[in-house]
């Protein structure tokens, strides 16, 4: 199969492109490098510095035999995406090549502005090269679960039957985001849903949760292959965040009162979920949405694991609530449905005590690097 | 009060900066003469030419002896957008200045594109310039009913309680459009409530449907400052189709099964509920939705009434069916609410056989400018 992968530098990008090059696909990895033109000059680059896409490229197919074709190229430019589209001709379409950090979209109107311009413009690319050229290739796209937010009701996947006044019908399941990062893939779907019923495309919707964790089956025999490992407030997500802190001797620091829950997946289920996704392509004409996730945690939670697994590792760590930089309720009912990629085949990685214990060692090799100053909050929502 | 209309060279933005200019507000129009432009580029001209704003501006101050300021300027430049305000800084802002035509957005990438940008931009810039330099400023937003499309239950005035697995919430009332353009007023709807409800801002969303007519109160001494009347299948609705057709002596061209059902209204009510929408401004954080029509017909039941009116003037007219260029329901449930608007006091004018005689005999005086060719749609969904 050949498929495009668009963000294939990023935290999921890479990783991706290398388990479909691993299976054997044709894979064509585009980015424009904007995740780390952010990390430069918003002083959040990751603990360990990566290779460039070609490096990378070079160093895969040194520790598998497999090639992995990449190409610097901004896709909001939508006649060169056109001609690499029509070049390549891909069966599938992963789009991952949107600006992915709610801190930043929420810093000043510039970041705003780019992470609305940049998210929209390639998803809307994407529709376009698909639609003229091609309209059986299959898009998978990486939402998010944060379009959802926290409503007062169990959240279904995707979709949801309302019946009014003795009338029913079936609808996008309302979506009501916390940040403006997160707002762009709201509008990502609105976008998708109409050209997909009104032109037959094929799409799946990955609203996924936030992933921990950098190593992947493809990664075992060259760790330069691993992912970024962000920190900082920009890219790092929470499980990222704790463990540093608990590695660098500082308290965990819970935004307000820590009652926030999520849905959380390894990085070797994202693998897993978008392979499966990939492989089960929809009808013409049909929208397939999944909630990609394993396992749900608290805020609270999360700390009180890293907090104990740290301590079977000999680190003395606290845990101590700080204001909360974001608008977003702390206290909420928390029941998302996630049946769907298990019935496709998913077998999930849990957050053991195990996985915990190895991402905290892996940090703790780099314990020297970690750069104080980004832990903390530097964006507000206020 | 100080008023700051976006779009103010429009078929409805004119109309408005005269309205409320002629109730003694302090009026500042702004436009880029898109429209216009578009006009141009396809061959799709309004029946009479208008003057320019500032033309209009010195007529309107010579009927009436009120000023309008104007300004031709593209509001998708922040920059400009930005010191504009910060010099007026407005009580109201109405925001009118969109891309509104749905078969252009159709069109191809080029327009789409267009479409998707120009509007968003327009969206994002007025919501950070009022955020940024003026929170207490009243954004007064035109959407359109076309952002519900034609669900299978009744439509409510924006927002819904769903009752799931024995819980419950409020939302947006989902939206489902039927074209692009519509779509893009579903994004502006989605990104506006995030940031009302994130920064406190005040919002008055007006889902509006199609508009009849190009006189008000304020044209009556001068008929050179009525609006556009466009025929075309780009910027002309079906009433003005059905009446020009009519005139020109050709068939009423109905879309398919013709049972396709909209809430109209008659420009000057567009005008009372604008006005009413501006004086009753939301508190801080909320975002008020009214459907802004007065009375639904389906496509047949205008045609029948076209022709009914038309024979009384002398005028013989058919009736046919045509291929639907458009995907949608020909034949749907349409229950929407359109209370709130009456409750604050818009005195409804109907679509009556007179008004229809009188839209129909302005049409007659123009007969020999119709041009053919403008008539049957260029651009088809499919």
């Amino acid at each position: 199969m050949k498929v495009m992968i668009l963000g294939g530098d990023g935290y999921l990008g890479w990783p991706t492109s290398m388990h479909f090059a691993a299976q054997g696909h044709e894979v064509l990895a585009l980015d424009n490098y904007l995740r780390r033109k952010i990390c430069f000059d918003t002083d959040s680059n990751p603990l360990v510095t990566r290779p460039t896409m070609p490096e990378r490229s070079i160093l895969f197919e040194e520790v598998s035999g497999k090639k992995i074709e990449t190409e610097a190229v901004d896709l909001c430019d939508y006649r060169k995406f056109e001609s690499i589209f029509k070049d390549f001709m891909p069966d599938v379409m992963i789009h991952y090549a949107e600006q992915p950090s709610a801190p930043y979209s929420m810093r000043g109107y510039e970041e705003a502005r780019l992470t609305l311009q940049n998210n929209l413009d390639v998803t809307f690319n994407a529709i376009w090269a698909v639609k003229e050229h091609n309209p059986n290739c299959h898009i998978v796209k990486l939402g998010t679960m944060g379009e959802y937010g926290t409503p007062n009701i169990d959240i279904e996947e995707g979709w949801i039957d309302i019946e009014h006044k003795g009338r029913s019908d079936k609808f996008l399941f309302p979506r009501q985001a916390g940040s403006l990062y997160h707002t762009t893939k709201v509008l990502d779907t609105d976008l998708i849903w109409f050209y997909v019923r009104t032109y037959g495309l094929k799409v799946t919707d990955l609203m996924q949760g936030p992933v921990y964790g950098v190593a992947t089956e493809e990664t075992a025999s060259n760790d330069q292959l691993e992912s970024f490992f962000n920190y900082d407030d920009i890219f790092g997500t929470v499980v990222n965040r704790f463990i540093v802190q608990a590695v660098h001797g500082v308290p965990l620091t819970v935004y307000g009162k820590g009652g926030q829950t999520r849905g959380y997946l390894d990085i070797r289920d994202t693998l897993q979920c978008v392979y499966l996704a990939a492989m089960n392509e929809p009808d013409a004409g049909t929208l397939n949405i999944f909630n990609q996730f394993v396992e749900t945690f608290s805020v609270n939670q999360l700390a009180e694991h890293v907090q104990k697994v740290s301590k079977s590792l000999g680190l003395d760590v606290e845990i101590k609530s700080v204001p909360n930089p974001r608008k977003e309720m702390e206290d909420h009912h928390y029941n998302p449905a996630h049946s769907g990629l298990l019935e496709l085949g998913l077998k999930p990685h849990y957050l053991t005590d195990d996985v915990m214990a190895s991402m905290i060692e892996s940090v703790l090799r780099y314990k020297d690097q970690i750069v104080t100053r980004r832990i903390m909050p530097r964006v507000s929502w206020k």
